[in-house]
């Protein structure tokens, strides 16, 4: 599998796409690590991101899963691209809770328009880590991607 | 296909489980309507909820098809159980912008434990709708739920 | 929606996709009907068909969900295209069985590259109509398809 | 993760489940392995198994896909129960051809109701291994089986 970037600022892109994402910061999301093809997302757990049992809602827990699977396509599209979902899925395999979450995306087979990728979500919970939620997607890379609002060129 | 609901006071219980989710609060979400085997959901669009591109961020469009996809299971489940999302596989298929989002979703096959449950999205610009998304998905119903930390009994 | 067929000799091209493909002959499949953005296939129930239980196996159940979903997608496909499943997500909702399945694939959403899809299946038991399967699927348009080797230009 | 057989005859069980399917035999499918949490299974590509361009049907590919997944989780379940699947999202990641396809089932997340699996098929020409599909599935453990009716007690 090739996972050399077509773009030699694929970590910069990565990250400044992430920031440009409002919703990443109305749910506190971080980006932990960028490489060619993978991608981390990390998320402290908060009151109000939680359903009605108190645990992380599924759509919080999704949501850092979609970023990270698609932020890992991303590294490996040519400049001057944007990345989109197509679709995902996603199995919940436990309580999200604990003091953090984990994100990790990775690629599973590039192509030059669909990018197949799948990402875990782990909880952390005083240094042991539950897997709880895994989700298998399919990215799309757009060649005349729509501008950006707000403020990338 | 019996849509009967199995718990007479199915629509209070569905509304309180709505509303002792705090993460349905931060993103502004609505409970629009609720009947045997559906759901609907509706969610203000704000700037706060948004991708790089300015459109809703797909984890919060997933967020209300997932909900209205568990509660619509949840109006068939009986007294003293739990409803709680096992998977779900979303499509994307245009832009989530415009004014308003509503998540339409509904009962496919009721079953004892399992309950399979398709939602899709509309965006509402100046009265048109544009279907942003759809999904089909999994619930189960749980007869030993944890205990809501949020005030319900 | 539109669901113009953009070649003019779709149906031909989709009965000749379906006659092309040897496994569609192993297991029995006939193409019912065609029309813009839709496709049924049926499928007589027979014992060599089937899993531990008796019930039709579930991958038969799928490969004519995913035939009649990608022949649905490949109505709408201009002339001198292929289509290939890039993905899809199948629930199974109750034994297959009875006399005889049926498939019907419809287009939710077409788009030049990608078309959404979904395929529900039906067993029909002395006249009535058991739901078995529902699909969501994502099919691609090839622009310069592969040569068929079972004769089509 | 707790892979320890709650059957102790689960070889034989497994063994026998896929020996009991017909359609496994119309398709030439051959369990290769069996191991707690894990299952393999094999098969010799053949004209009969194709689609439109000469490659085996994603039917096919996906149904062995699907048998490896659920004798992978029907090895972690007691005895007396049987395996059904619940739901399968599979991406399909290049043509299958070649010599001969192999699937490889295993669980992500074993549970006492639902077992969470995945499996990847992989091509094998000369040697080499092509991974052709992957899937992401839901199986359900059932206390109360259908009889079998191919000479299982």
């Amino acid at each position: 599998m090739d996972f050399t970037p077509r773009d030699p600022d694929f970590e910069a892109k990565v990250r400044s796409t992430f920031e440009e994402q409002p919703f990443m910061r109305l749910i506190g999301a971080e980006l932990v690590s960028v490489a060619p093809g993978t991608c981390e997302i990390s998320l402290a757990v908060r009151p109000d991101l939680s359903q009605h049992n108190g645990f992380v809602h599924a759509g919080v827990t999704n949501a850092i899963a979609d970023n990270s699977a698609g932020l890992a396509a991303f590294t490996l599209m040519p400049p001057g691209t944007d990345v989109l979902s197509v679709e995902f899925k996603t199995n919940l395999l436990a309580p999200a809770r604990g003091r953090r979450l984990i994100a990790r995306g990775r690629v599973e087979k590039p192509g030059r328009t669909l990018v197949i990728v799948r990402s875990d979500v782990y909880a952390e919970t005083d240094g042991s880590e539950v897997h709880v939620a895994m989700m298998q997607a399919t990215m799309i890379c757009l060649v005349s991607p729509p501008p950006r609002p707000y403020g990338r060129p």
